[in-house]
């Protein structure tokens, strides 16, 4: 299925194989020998094709699925009809994912190491094994570690830190930040730049020097267009394991725990602090100076005006616990129906 | 009116010969000679200037207006003062649009085909009449048509296909793209990324592969610091003559179908599928594996939670149909003043 | 506090000539000469730092603090520990923000005025003192005033004309625009592309050109990755020290009255026109051809649909007047409660 101008495909495998490449059970299969050419959605998978049932959405196309045999989860195995092969896992998502990283891998084979038009200040260190793109520029005293991709019109600031393994994608802007190992940063990102710092008066607004740096830890993967402003006096922090998605913007100051996950558009105002496996969905809004504890889920358009607990579930803007959110709007709604009657 | 260091001006033209470029009845006009030498807005706009009445929050303005002659819609035709000639238009708006592109074009003669900075893979096909500009880097086995432009800074990964009569501005990313003829896309969006896929977990969260690519048709425009996903198995679609503007964020499979239009600060979660004419106002939110039917209208900052039907018009968060949530905003309005008292 | 690696330490200074320096009384200070070697936040200052105490929020902070001496606003002098040397301000944040414009300044020792990789056009003229980086590229026909840096991969597009001491930082792309002076523009910002503009119909979309500029004030400040879109047939105006945080859209022919403050992902719809000293907060979305009259403000996530009077304040979404958004959510909240039981 994916487009073999992008991507390489390293099959076929037997079902057999693949089984045993997963761990995972292989059920109503008369032929275990049969060869897997592709993975493939549901909805489009041919009889040579695997595919993955993870949504019970998709339940119809499950049931109607031309493929070859389907990944499903134990406790959906009776939505499969009894002439697919499935293979049986605890997390079929996942075990997709290994899938395709097994069938597929990026097709661009790298063998330029610095390109010719890029610029890197001579008293900067690139670990071995980095590859530098075009019109990259690398300023004076960066360090970078090995095996780090920087690619086309990045540009790296005087002193930042890259660890190793690292991939900055094309555009991205890296001013006064340290980052860790297996840091990727999407196009576009800008990372480390002066925060919203001014003191308001009647007569105008006067600039707060930003003192401060960006500090992103280990396996931290930052979205395209995505803005994080460096700290004032204290640092900016997104911690190790941290998903940020596309046009997220954060401001000086902010924490960001552990494995902690936003999702597009959402903005977090200055020194907010947030735990760690905190779920900020899409277009969120969190206000300054909160605490958002550990395991919090955001709803999706939250306005988030006060701190909330570990684990506590809001919605709504201002948001409430959920299930207030939820009564809230039902509320309403039957209200407006009896008023306008 | 234009700033003629920027823009060009074509101008004079008289008034009879511009009611027989736009095919439009000249009324209340005693002299058709006169010489009309710019476009100006309605409060602005002296006596051999043009004007166009497209929206009757103006109404005042073009009972005052200075201007020679006004462009008006049959409908609105008694707003304007008796002693204003006037074309009479029955899509104002669209018949100003044409007078634009009669009196102005852009000052800047391209001159340049392929700025000395550039870097374009020599394995790569570039059609006739293209001009690329500087620090471009156009990566292998890429296709560009005839007539094309690509922008300073613009990156065309390998093996991307564009159409001809497409313009790239500056600062684009392109990769794992294929797009249609007279497709334009805006400064700094972001097209062809990784998605936001991996697969959560109490131990931190691994990434999904990301095997699809972005596919957009024809007539496509594209605004400023857009970011839009390629496919995770699918495609992410972008059908012909859609309008997306900036700010725009769409997450991997979204499909937007044909001629909708999508406002400032969207955000689109994964695998929704909008359908034709949709129209999305500003900073709408739509969560993921939806479908918005055919004609639907979103009003401004609604958060779209569930299947939205053809023709279709809501509002609100989580957005109801339009009407009710009207009702909705009026009943609470009216039972906070009541229990106040 | 800060990282050496990114600015330099100009300290140290005695207690008795910070007091001197800023104006300001010192009290409760056995020993004035007190060598003070750096400024940080109230909970990690130590004996030889300097704090300030601007919001009432960390008032066990202030408490607790070992810093050596720390800011404090007359008003809340009552609450800092006797043994805690104070100057005492009538603007703690202002006179904090000066003190670290003392303490400490970017260790960036600019030399290099027109980076080798940069391409200006010849009959462009760029003034005195200016920085011009890497890969920068300068059309035809610009004119840039005295002192000003243009960062690495900024496109100032034919015939623009910036002030001087502006700043332009990295990835900026500047096209139809005419700025003043001390201009100051983060990485990846785009101004003066094409806006929104077509006609829409049931066959599809008729672009209308957009033949405007963006016109920039003097002391004006443009966030990370905002984009402005120039003038349809009037201009974009953003006026003298108004302040725009990242990820802000403003569409063609909006105007940003003097010392305006647009926080983080406002978007503004077109032809709409703001007074001075508005204050916009984050995530605020206001709809096209509105007026938001002198010092109103809007609270963030608000949806403003209708004009906002001088001094109003308002919240919600659709917007009310800040009071009258506070009961609705009160009422509301009641509501669902009581019919819950």
């Amino acid at each position: 299925m994916p487009d073999t101008r992008f991507y390489r495909n390293n099959g076929p495998f037997s079902l057999d194989f693949l089984a045993e490449f997963l761990h995972l059970p292989l059920e109503q299969c008369p032929d275990p020998s049969l060869q897997i050419t592709d993975v493939a959605p549901l909805n489009g998978a041919t009889s040579t094709q695997l595919a993955c049932y993870h949504n019970t959405k998709y339940q119809k196309d499950l049931q109607r699925t031309q493929a070859g045999a389907c990944i499903v989860a134990k406790d959906h195995l009776n939505h499969a009809p009894a002439h697919l092969p499935v293979l049986v896992s605890k997390m079929p998502y996942r075990d997709f994912a290994r899938l395709l990283s097994l069938f597929y891998k990026e097709k661009k084979e790298v063998t330029l190491k610095l390109h010719p038009t890029a610029q890197v200040s001579s008293n900067s260190k690139v670990g071995a094994g980095c590859v530098i793109g075009p019109y990259v520029f690398i300023g004076d005293g960066v360090t970078i570690g090995e095996n780090t991709h920087i690619g086309p019109y990045t540009m790296v600031d005087d002193d930042c830190v890259i660890g190793k393994n690292c991939c900055l994608e094309d555009h991205v802007s890296l001013t006064h930040s340290i980052l860790g190992d297996n840091v990727t940063i999407k196009p576009g990102a800008r990372i480390g730049q002066r925060g919203f710092g001014f003191d308001m008066d009647a007569q105008g607004h006067i600039p707060v020097p930003q003192l401060g740096r960006v500090i992103i830890g280990d396996n931290v993967d930052i979205g395209a267009n995505t803005t994080i402003d460096r700290g004032s006096n204290a640092d900016t922090e997104i911690h190790a394991g941290a998903r940020i998605d596309n046009q997220v913007q954060i401001a000086h100051n902010v924490i960001i725990g552990e494995h902690s996950v936003l999702v597009a558009q959402v903005g977090i105002a200055g020194s907010t602090c947030l735990g760690q496996f905190v779920i900020a969905a899409g277009q969120v809004g969190i206000a300054g100076h909160l605490k958002i504890g550990d395991g919090a889920r955001l709803a999706a358009k939250s306005g988030i005006m006060r701190n909330i607990e570990a684990g506590g579930t809001v919605g709504g803007s201002p948001a409430f616990e959920i299930k207030e959110h939820f009564k809230q709007v039902a509320t309403l709604a039957k209200l407006a129906k009896t008023k306008g009657k």
